[in-house]
């Protein structure tokens, strides 16, 4: 039981590395004092530091974003626990921001080809079934998370 | 892109599992309409349906926590992602509840017990470390979450 400080990470190149590196993300979002989480994979846009998100049509996550689009995501990468130290290896980002749920399909397109090259190794694959089924593209809900700010960490 | 949906997990048992299995619990908290994300260890005690954590006594969290004891928390089993079907495999848990502060010494001392029989193999190491240094027994910080409502749900 030392103390160990969790240590911030300054670097951006090392922030970006973190999210580039993750294939979900955790929200945290509320309405009316209440709190609510989900967890959702994302691609990340590092030109707009944006992360498109997808999702089916229906949840208590929808209408959380719509009564209040505040939220704030987290992203780990889990190095395991440490036993005889009650320890946890782990690096994290932790970011506040906006949530909107994307309307025009021009923009979903683009959110869905973002989080596509972030997640897979052969995005075409899924591209080729999404545009073979413009139905299955249109009930899609899409999702962007508009960085505001960012904090990284790490610790053992 | 298949129409893969969630499955939920009814079975208390199996929920219950994915809790004692799980090492850290991300937790969604919010002010103001502001959420905030923190990702914790912790331990889990059945018998009263809680969950201890413990951190250090500074940070945001305490902040939130003392100005809106509502919380949301999820503990997440990565079985990871699953290219070209733009999937990802996972267990999860979603619970609602309440977090408060633990200021009797005596109650933190049995939050710390369930979290350290909780996370390691040999808890007595650490309780040897933590009896012989009371101060840093009494500088310590254990949450306790009360949990009120509790989904799982598997995914691919």
């Amino acid at each position: 039981m030392k103390n160990r400080p969790n240590r911030e990470i300054k670097d951006e190149v090392q922030i970006r590395e973190l999210i580039k590196k993750g294939k979900y993300v955790t929200l945290s979002l509320c309405n009316n004092n209440q709190p609510y989480i989900v967890t959702l994979s994302y691609g990340y846009d590092p030109l707009t530091n944006t992360l498109y998100m997808h999702c089916a049509n229906k949840g208590l996550k929808l209408d959380f974003i719509r009564a209040n689009p505040n939220a704030c995501g987290t992203i780990i990468e889990d190095g395991g626990y440490i036993y005889n130290e009650c320890g946890h290896w782990y690096k994290t980002v932790v970011f506040f921001g906006e949530i909107s749920i994307i309307t025009n399909i021009e923009e979903k397109r683009k959110g869905m080809e973002i989080l596509l090259n972030h997640l897979e190794t052969n995005e075409d694959v899924i591209k080729t079934k999404l545009n073979s089924n413009i139905k299955l593209y249109q009930e899609l809900v899409v999702l962007k998370f508009d960085i505001h700010e960012i904090h990284g960490k790490s610790g053992r």
